[in-house]
């Protein structure tokens, strides 16, 4: 059993800890740390976790931690996962690595001194089944050689507009949502293929409290990579009716999709008003079995059991692509990836 | 040209009368018959036709009628296609030729004495491009040796009961709708196979008033044909969101089916909802192309272009199932066809 | 903890025992009975099950036992189901309870006489999300009065013929698959309503040893219930492209379908044949979700969490159904359901 | 009846000349002109033309001709234009109108001084009935406030290269085919909104001779427009399965698509490889009926029905929009749209 900590018990947190506690099969979840009395109290009745901390220091003094899952702010994710491989602590962190290259490069840096710990950040769609299977496909050579992605996260509009408040932390919509189709498109891509240029634009259509940290709501980019490939993303805060999360990867010979139609369920429904389906209500609900994958992902590489899909190196890169796509949806320019 | 005049002018027959008149090369109605004075002059000011009768024997008389479209009521097609032939015109009859077996083979009998003259009726689907696509894939061995049919014919409930006051002329469900899915369960399965048991039931969701005439709103039917095939039909009057005719042709190696889903077009709407489709209204919306291929094949087989792909034996086996299925409806058990 | 022991290793054996060991919050699989050496020893070695019996009595004995699970051969599920409850253990039994109506109302007296004991019968379909959202619509009126079922059970051909094998003792098409769409029909219908009479035909499309058992590959059945309603089934064993279990319930203002489409995942593909996806392999792959949810809901009315939401009298109706059907399919004739 | 005139009898002149001659309603092909011999030929035979001329001004000097029919190559559509409506003839013409915005703007001069004549561009998705359907649910508010456009036009790969050949004079990708999407954005968007900064990527996957005109087979770009409002367009020469045009209008309240799932028919398939289903071969048999439709709302605007729902100013915006796409994809800049 690997015996595991987490930081932060947010939604995401949450989410996290529910899984290593209940769900992932050879990791026991001995540890929890948050500074709101709240989220320790949870954790403590809902979970059963005993060992509680205030800090994040704490936490990784606890010598019966051997991992951590860091699902605090992103503007911690660089330091924490530095300082938790520092203290020899395998670990798991959220995406995104963090909102700058230069730190994702520091966290590399230190992970490379430490290659007996794992450090894997989790892009929650490379352990989803449909993915892999359109990656199964395409590595098959069903489509013939994959030159275009066309992908998209789009959320449910919140009326409450939490990702408003949440804005200035998250880094904006590319670097927010986009991240996920970028680590996804350099996948399917094959070779893990570096960009080159970016264009992005973007629109308010709801939520006119973006225009404050310079965000948008839905948000459009093209990607240029080497060798010739090209990506195409969009981002949406506002879609009326749920969660869109598809890809579709355009090939010599065909293309694969996955998540085009946007069905939650196996049920459809007729009545006066024509032919109905359900679609689903976010990202946790269409990746719930990925998040199990995930972990128990984590948990095997910690055990030596297998390698980690996904390097450190391709978070940077995820990272250096959301980034030059910011800066051009500020600059209204092309910028050069670098 | 080919001078057409047509018998009946009610809702099949305008949609005939203006398929003849206007969509369909090579034929010109050049007459019509109706009782109905207000019918008479909606072909003439909508048509332009000329020659204008109030009954069916001054239609034969005119010589400038080389053939005669049947659009009356059901009980006159029999006796009208007689009379048709043994005036020496060509004829097109709406279906069912006859709601009785021996109506059938007398007509059949005429036509035999005249095999110069065309007889055919309108069993739509035949002429559905769809139809016909799917009958292509069969007969090019996609789905191996096809073997059950199933089978539906399904109205959007009219709540002005239209065909409650018609049922107790239309024949019932069965030889009024499912007609269609018998025609097109023999010419799937190959052969023209020959029914030898049914089972029907049936009941009444909506319209009680079709107790008084022994029919039903909504129906189920088994068939069993000779050498082992089996089709199961479903027909409805009653369906909230539309007009849904589709038949699934299964066999050894696979399946192929026509008009799963009922998407009216190519659009879908997405809001708070759902994911949504429109679907059609009705047979007339579903099948307006095939009405106009099936009018161009009757004219192109009295020019001797191409001869009619359904015989006036496929119309007489009709009718014999749907009886056979009619009559296990009112007896409750199993009937042979005979 | 609610101890668990499982009779029975086969097939579904295995796979409730591996839901009990690793995916059952709140049980755990401490026994497990069968009369061959090697799936005892899988039993020890997959899931670490120390108390291992090779016949059914010694299991009863085991003190430790709170809970017994049969997966034995249907043939045996009635009478181990009494055995247990007398010996004082919960029972979850697979489906069918029996082929034969007295041996379910058998079990239905004895568990009667233990009213503190949970017994309960496997149909999984009960458990699986889809078909309860479609019954969460239905009962929330979305589709009016529901009067009609059409409901399948097909399975993907088995060129090995394991079926045929096991026919003489599954009870035939119709009380081994079927016997899932009448629990269903009765559940969405509302009322569990009784079934008056049937009628069924089928034919063999592949596997002609089916002949020597009177069972067929391809089985329609018409089922008359009381009040109205109707419903019609059909069973296949020679799916060419795949497992499709589907449903649709018809009601006065709409209907709800689980299930049509047939699509394995989120993944579709586009190449010079066109457009593809792929269809699940078979009742294991589409409801492995239901597997754990039956058995969590098994365990927690073990515990007095809630209760099983199906009744051994819905078991038993499903055989009397059944048995009616199967009799109708050798009889050619319209069966009294008594 | 309109007596038009066609020039041009290539690919899309014979479509048009065929509409004109045999499916267009109260029009009649009078005359036609190619250079080529066998192609004046085949208008005798096959349409049974008799006033044929080897060139343009010889048709225009027809007095005979009321309206002429433009689908000669896109380098002569301009001037083409102009002398026909300084003839005194209304003037039909295949998109698009020019590959430049000044010999746009030309022919809206003259056109300025012919009010009594009609001046239209074949921009066909205006006359689709699934557009159209999309279009009157914007209409009518059921996606709220339109803001955002995905659109492609995707051709399925023609191994013979054609439009490699093609390329030099077809204008590129955006001009050839996005002047669809063009034209249905600002139709959809609702005021028919300027643009003002447009970015282009594109790369070359099966056709590297497309490199020596600057062309791509597969382009992408972002349009911006005034008020907000962006567009994202694609265009691709290789796609395996088929024919794609498809358009996504996204709105503030929900969004309504056509042409998502590029189904040929209603027809589906199963087999041993998963469920499929076929695709449209290219835009002539999508847009079939559309071009029945378009050709009917030019000679009714001639007879001066209806007028025309498209007018000359948008075909010039399409140009300009199109002509900096281009720009962009050549520069790899952004570009301003004058």
């Amino acid at each position: 059993m690997l015996n595991i900590g987490i930081a932060g018990l947010g939604r995401m947190g949450q989410r996290h800890a529910e899984q290593l506690a209940l769900r992932t099969r050879g990791a026991r979840l001995v540890a929890a740390c948050s500074p709101l009395v709240a989220e320790r109290t949870w954790a403590r009745e809902r979970l059963g976790v005993t060992a509680l901390y205030d800090e994040f220091g704490a936490l990784l003094r606890d010598a019966n931690v051997q991992a951590v899952a860091i699902a605090t702010p992103t503007t911690l994710h660089a330091e924490q996962a530095i300082a938790a491989l520092e203290a020899g602590k395998h670990v798991f962190c959220e995406k995104p690595l963090a909102l700058d290259v230069a730190s994702c490069e520091r966290v590399e840096a230190v992970a490379r001194k430490h290659p007996q710990l794992v450090a894997m950040v989790g892009f929650v769609r490379r352990f989803d089944a449909h993915y892999q299977e359109a990656k199964a496909q395409v590595d098959a050579g069903c489509i013939g050689k994959p030159f275009l992605i066309r992908s998209q996260s789009c959320d449910k509009n919140d009326p409450d507009g939490f990702f408003v408040r949440f804005a200035p932390t998250s880094g904006g919509i590319f670097l927010d949502c986009s991240v996920h189709d970028i680590v996804v498109a350099r996948w399917m891509l094959g070779g893990q293929p570096k960009a080159q240029r970016v264009f992005a634009s973007g629109t308010i259509a709801l939520h006119p409290g973006l225009a404050d940290c310079g965000d948008v709501d839905n948000g459009l980019a093209i990607v240029e990579f080497e060798g010739g490939a090209r990506a195409q993303f969009y981002a949406s805060r506002t879609f009326a009716h749920g969660f869109e999360a598809s890809t579709e990867i355009i090939g010599t010979a065909g293309s694969a999709s996955v998540g085009l139609g946007a069905h939650r369920d196996r049920v459809q429904s007729r009545d006066a008003a024509g032919v109905h389906h359900a679609v689903l209500a976010d990202f946790i609900e269409r990746f719930d079995d990925a998040f199990q994958r995930e972990m128990a992902a984590f948990v095997g590489a910690c055990k030596g059991e297998a390698p980690v899909p996904l390097t450190l190196s391709d978070a940077t890169e995820a990272t250096r692509i959301g980034v030059a796509i910011t800066k051009s949806l500020h600059s209204g320019q092309v910028e050069v990836v670098i």
